[in-house]
């Protein structure tokens, strides 16, 4: 499309003055990015970024990533005229309760939103993520074709570059060599506290050239400038692009240009007003979109129409017989009872980790589920996440078992990014107690629904000799916290197996295994129960015929101990109920009835889990006997902290007596 | 001290075979960093630190971290052979129950040892802050003398480097120009999953020059290299410097040498004895040093024992009269009471926020506490954290005032790394919803005993239209589980005065404010409490002259709406007492007789909090009336939440009278 200097002016006006109307109508926001960055939206969205408002779920559609998610008015407004399904009453109510404009870009709640993006550094490694998964879809389907040719676009700030989790992400993206990735970082030089000249003087393109980037440095202000740029990090396919674009923040505000004032919070009436007459427009009229615009953006819609529909002819004649019956296949929800069938029992009695039962179902689980990818930072070989037999990503290469490196929190953007792109299961792996450095990305991924697998194992003190460092004690119980995500601690390897198959089968959220280092036993279950029950988040695993006079809730490792303490009291004339509890999310989804059944009122509980005891309560009422762990732990091998911290059937037999001596 | 090549050389095999035999015993740790790092470490420890093992907390003392802490039999080692506190028995029982040789270096555990590391990246931000902790003291005290004229060592892995912590740590390190940090970079190009390049291939050195970082490049096991390079980086003062060593993990193991098997894992019997031959020692000696190697250590010792004394009597003619003064207020504990007395009252009936009360009491606490300092991760405007007339950090100076940048991670450990130095008290800041960015740092702030402070504002959903990316629902539970760590929500500006002396009190552990950015009213207390009362946890602040009908337990801005509805309730002739709680921790100390007399047992129970109810149980019972928020907030005008959340004092009314009437 051809457009002249002042069709791509009057654009980049029209974003400013939705951008600084909606935000002061809101008395709420942030005018100064969106006005600082129209010049370059001007630009991806009418000449560069393809992609069809009437499909957003396109796979080949280019992806933009808001990273600074405050501008978010940017993206509304853009989404808005290109002709998303948002109105201007959309852009009128910004920031008010059940509207389509929230703050932050909120994925799944507005459509063209790909990611949700506030947390700075998020959304740069997120698209790390699309670059990687749009890599395994063209390896997959589009080897000999254009099919999968599309680029991630992102717009970072001078906050997503100062966070850590950018560092991580630029460098195994400039490893892996995605070219397709071509990133604009809005260098305002203004942070909340003022000038970034505070505490940021970095050579950014000396640091991303030292990751295998490909840097340009423009006045992000030049529409020329900025396309050229675009089309040469287009050409660049072996590295990620960044632009480093020079911006004014609030560029155009005859008074607040520059300053650190603009950033959060709206101009003022009479500044907004000043605006539109320097670049004279009617000081009086908000929500202004000139017809000329409008035009714009409905040819533009046309051309992308025109080749979204010749990539749709493309696809029919590309992806036929086995090929199509495979993309389905990635867009299809897997039916877990049939992989269940293909996956080997574990046999009763024989003793093996969760984490190596979980290694063992993940064989399994690639074979039958192309689309399930992922792997672990540096810790493959203990976590048991390297499936045998599929490819490695390494230098300028991808393939299902990626190597993250020690980089935890990009990797689990890295992950939500994969999530987001589409038709991927992606997990990640690490020990329980470095969950902690993911857990943004964690928690977004819980906000967003996005379908994401935490393996993560080591998870207790039973981990041992590397002492409290490396001990999970808190962590299940913060994982617990998080709303919106499925917490699976499996009591042994049938139990891991089916903790897989819920992860699996939960498409609409993450799901997190927890996983131990040492070995288990495989539980005798005779008749009362089966692994299937794991996905009713506890069950009654032992029992007695009589009415129990106390019940053991226990996670994990702490299941068969608790069977064994059972069996003990049983001798002594106590009878006992063991509750495996693997998860508290799939139990509370259970029925009144259910969960009465499994834990009737009014009889006595005792709780056995190798963590703090924080939330147990819920379940097991306030006085309940805990047996639980409310210190870090120590340096220690893990059967002799077992003793010492109390985690053995005699210790549990024993303090059950003396608890129920004393009721 | 003269040592010959031979000298050193005996030293790097004598800590080569202490660590590997230490391992080999304990069949568990990490021989391949020690034995790849022992040449770099016999430099450093006998030609090159400062320090006094009789005196492990002599301020002028250079500091060793080991970033890298799995490598801790290195450490151990060179602690052992310089004369700290350990014997030989302490190295055979590495990783053993109640040793004093952990499995990771543990903080306040062994003498000598400056940082508890093991998390990756943790270390090298630590460094930092020990280094503006330098400069801090250098400012106050040394201006005109030597007296504060030291270095900070730090040894650190591959994952340190690739860790996102590490980079934004370096950012500010370069940016302040921290000329007392020397690093060592043990590239040995060797992570759990095999070579590093499957998944790093960053040119360090430019990322280092990027940051405005010295950089050399060395051969790792080459002493005089080792030595020129230190020399050198000592003489570099107005930037970081980094050593690239590069090096041979499990050097001088005749198989397992460059290879990723000698990371984690005890070498084997055999080829200890392998190595032992290789070196031309007597293989079947086990934890053997020769007597030149003590001989070496002791003179070291004797020449830093001249040095020590030297810097005593240059203190004694540095440090006097009011110097001496300020000098000993950084090394004792603060009277609170006396504090007290100089913090303005907060008018009754009044409205502030939280977060500005928070702001008003610490202006007055820096004047009152030279040793008090801290910032914001870029939100201090907002924090309310940035104490004019004070100076603030900028390129290559340092004040009270530190401008963190938008890294949070590393802001946390770098306050850690403050308190480690001793004499100051760091407290950082950002909103409570980027808590989860710097988790690590607190956990080993807590596992630690570190006096460090966390001012955390915008504490629920009444943060507004920033919406769900920005609000905090479940990081008050999620810090309550984090062991050892006290947790503070106060009610009101009276209530946060409080709480920051309970946080300036506590000098053994880290505390955390969770404060609003809304507004508040200043409480009426009348006879029953006083805003003292915060010190107990939880206290009654409103209540009924009969036996309450129901107990409200409510923290932070809760606490004013549960008031009102009490009162509203006791139109309708039910009473209710009203507790606030602002800290569990605090609670849980206190008599079990206080506590029932604040919360009575068999009374209901109603829990008011703008978050996740995990963990409430405790106090209240599982069967109480939660009014708490299970799910992630909403981007919409904070009043306006409320209502659709449940949080006025006619919801509580209603759902209080709902409740009782079905009991």
């Amino acid at each position: 499309m051809k457009l002249t200097k002042e069709d791509l002016q009057l654009i980049s006006n029209t974003i400013k003055v939705l951008s600084m109307d909606a935000v002061q109508r809101a008395n709420s926001g942030h005018p100064g990015m969106p006005m600082g960055c129209s010049d370059i939206a001007a630009v991806l969205w009418t000449k560069i970024l393809n992609h069809n408002p009437d499909d957003p779920d396109w796979v080949n559609r280019d992806r933009f990533i808001l990273s600074a998610g405050h501008g978010s008015m940017l993206l509304y407004s853009v989404l808005y005229l290109s002709g998303y399904s948002l109105d201007i009453e959309d852009l009128k109510s910004f920031r008010q309760p059940g509207s389509l404009t929230p703050g932050h870009p909120e994925y799944k709640h507005t459509r063209g939103v790909e990611t949700t993006t506030g947390p700075l550094g998020q959304g740069f490694a997120n698209g790390i993520g699309m670059a990687i998964a749009g890599k395994i879809f063209k390896e997959e389907f589009s080897q000999s074709s254009d099919l999968i040719d599309h680029y991630i676009y992102a717009l970072v700030s001078d906050g997503d570059i100062m966070e850590g989790i950018s560092s991580e992400a630029a460098s195994i993206a400039g490893h892996l060599g995605l070219g397709e990735i071509i990133y604009i970082y809005d260098s305002n030089r203004i942070s909340i506290e003022g000038s970034t000249n505070l505490t940021f003087s970095e050579d950014v393109a000396l640091r991303f050239n030292s990751c295998n980037w490909h840097v340009q440095q423009i006045n992000g202000h030049d529409h020329e400038e900025i396309e050229d740029a675009v089309l040469k990090g287009q050409k660049e396919t072996g590295k990620p692009s960044i632009i480093i674009a020079r911006t004014s923040i609030a560029k155009g505000s005859p008074n607040k240009e520059n300053s650190a004032e603009s950033h959060g919070a709206p101009l003022g009436e009479d500044e907004v007003k000043a605006v539109k007459r320097n670049m004279g427009w009617d000081e009086n009229k908000t929500f202004y979109v000139p017809e000329r615009v409008y035009e714009i953006f409905d040819q533009r819609k046309e051309e992308l129409h025109k080749i979204y529909n010749e990539w749709n002819d493309l696809f029919e004649k590309t992806i036929s017989g086995e090929l199509k019956d495979k993309w389905n296949r990635y867009f299809t929800k897997p039916d877990i009872r049939s992989l269940r069938g293909k996956i080997p029992a574990f046999e009763t009695g024989s003793k093996i980790a969760t984490r190596s039962a979980g290694g063992k179902v993940l064989e399994v689980l690639y074979k039958k589920l192309p689309n399930l990818m992922g792997g672990s930072a540096d810790l493959a070989p203990s976590n048991k996440t390297l499936v045998k037999g599929y490819r490695e990503s390494g230098k300028n290469s991808i393939g299902r078992n990626i190597h993250f490196g020690i980089r935890e929190h990009s990797m689990g953007a890295i992950q939500n990014g994969i999530a987001y792109y589409g038709g991927l299961i992606p997990f990640s792996a690490t020990f329980l107690v470095f969950m902690d450095y993911m857990r943004p990305p964690m928690r977004i991924a819980a906000l967003s629904g996005l379908h994401t697998v935490y393996v993560f194992t080591h998870d207790s003190f039973f981990v041992g000799e590397d002492g409290p460092t490396h001990q999970p004690v808190e962590q299940i119980a913060s994982a617990r916290a998080i709303p919106e995500l499925h917490v699976i601690r499996p009591a042994d390897a049938e139990e891991t197996k089916e903790a897989w198959l819920a992860a699996i089968d939960r498409s609409n959220g993450p799901t997190m295994l927890v996983l131990t280092r040492q070995n288990l036993p495989v539980l005798e279950r005779g008749k009362i129960s089966s692994p299937e029950d794991l996905h009713k988040g506890a069950y009654i695993i032992y029992d007695t015929e009589k009415k129990p006079d106390i019940i053991i809730l226990a996670s994990g490792s702490e299941v068969h101990i608790s069977i064994e303490a059972a069996k003990e009291l049983k001798q002594t004339g106590i009878d006992a109920r063991v509750v495996s509890f693997p998860s508290w999310e799939l139990f509370d989804l259970q029925s009144e009835q259910y969960r009465e059944s499994v834990v009737p009122p009014r009889i006595p509980c005792a709780v056995v889990e190798a963590g703090i005891k924080m939330g147990w309560e819920k379940y097991s009422g306030k006085d309940a006997l805990f047996i639980t762990l409310e210190r870090f732990g120590a340096s220690a091998p893990g059967e002799e902290l077992a003793k010492i911290f109390g985690f053995t059937k005699e210790n549990i037999a024993e303090r059950v007596k003396e608890y129920l001596s004393k009721l």
